[in-house]
């Protein structure tokens, strides 16, 4: 009798963001399989029999694809065993949570998807960046900033995104910040404010500010990972909440 | 001496997707205002001697306003207690727990904000479908789909919203939902994929999904609290987990 996944969001970094929900799927795992953003703190609400599978990127050593995993999954799955697919912020914000659960229903798995809070949100958040705003923003888009490394990536229009949105929220843009910010000029005002949070929600998250002029003097210290917010709401930081100081 | 206010995403309906941070406010609060939206599952977490008061608008009574549920998360920290101001979904997504932090913030109160799973992602997630994809969807925008009745809210543009991302996501948008499909037929093809999901992640979320040019054959059944979704991955509804029935 074949098992259950759970392909769940672990939350955006803090581990205390985690839900009930999804540590409810943790405590009951035979397996889990779980990404390089995840907390380790996570990790130990698992039982103790529990086996854990690290099938993050770039760590230097074996890298699961996609295909992999999703074997796994399956095979785990068809040992009758509760798995686990425990993924960083929300599985279906560029999580490929949706590809896993397509491929398990499609061979016959029981699977469940467990939304998580992304930290497309909770980094601007914590930043104190509120993405709308009654006064600033009516409107925000999240784009993804990689290039299309997989030719199956679509190429998205950041230039017509950006006119039309009041807040622009870039995920996987730290190694293209200068190309972004230069797309950006050409279509919104030198004064436009942009925020660059690192390690969003995390102990180490750091908050870079500035405006699309003056962007190049933060660009040393844009890492990966990074949420990139575009628009008047940065200028909200200095007067709320936030986790990491304010410079 | 003066106490502490926390502004507290709930989470999108479900009880279980409210977050273990949230959840360690809820269980230290003295008082607890909280909406119309939030679970009364949660408030079984409070202290017996938590004061809960309801500042929920829509149900006929007394309706407190902006201002006065300011004044009184002021007052009650005046007070020295610990306050928890508990939110539908997340404080910052038209929330206005923004507006809140900055009022306790200017008044010398202090005060921590706790995101929350936001519906705007986890309505789509419990209905099956993924605002991004690697074959269909690169980016997506939200936007509100209520009419300026405060003047105060900017004004939306919808259509070139629309015509830029892959995926748009309309919160607040059952009472305009035919206006709303009209501005859209404007911009988009007629065939353009539609879902709407009524009362997301709670235990009587629906979902309704068309085209935009026969969507009128499910107007009479969009109500709110809906979250409106258009693009190719509303067709990914049928081959994914989803918590209500697909028709």
């Amino acid at each position: 009798m074949a098992g259950k996944v759970y392909i769940v969001g672990a939350g955006p970094g803090d581990p205390e963001l985690i839900t009930l929900k999804a540590l409810n799927a943790i405590r009951k795992a035979d397996v889990i399989l779980y990404d390089r953003l995840v907390s380790s703190q996570l990790l130990k609400y698992a039982r103790d029999d529990c086996e854990l599978v690290y099938v993050g990127k770039a760590r230097g050593e074996h890298t699961y694809t996609q295909e992999e995993i999703n074997r796994l999954l399956l095979e785990k799955a068809l040992e009758g065993k509760v798995v686990v697919r425990l993924k960083g912020g929300d599985p279906y914000v560029y999580g490929r949570g949706e590809e896993e659960c397509m491929y398990l229903i499609s061979n016959g798995i029981d699977c469940e998807v467990i939304p998580g809070v992304s930290s497309i949100l909770a980094a601007p958040l914590y930043a104190g960046i509120p993405p709308t705003n009654r006064k600033l923003s009516s409107s925000f888009a999240v784009v993804t900033g990689q290039e299309a490394a997989e030719k199956k990536v679509l190429r998205v229009d950041i230039k017509a995104i950006a006119s039309s949105v009041d807040t622009l929220i870039i995920v996987m843009g730290a190694k293209r910040f200068k190309e972004i910010v230069h797309e950006l000029m050409d279509v919104l005002p030198p004064d436009t404010k942009i925020a660059v949070v690192v390690n969003g929600t995390m102990d180490n998250q750091y908050t870079l500010t500035s405006t699309l002029e003056r962007s190049m003097e933060i660009a040393d210290k844009v890492k990966p990972p990074a949420i990139i917010i575009v628009g008047e709401v940065v200028g909200l930081r200095r007067m709320l909440w936030v986790a990491d100081k304010k410079s």
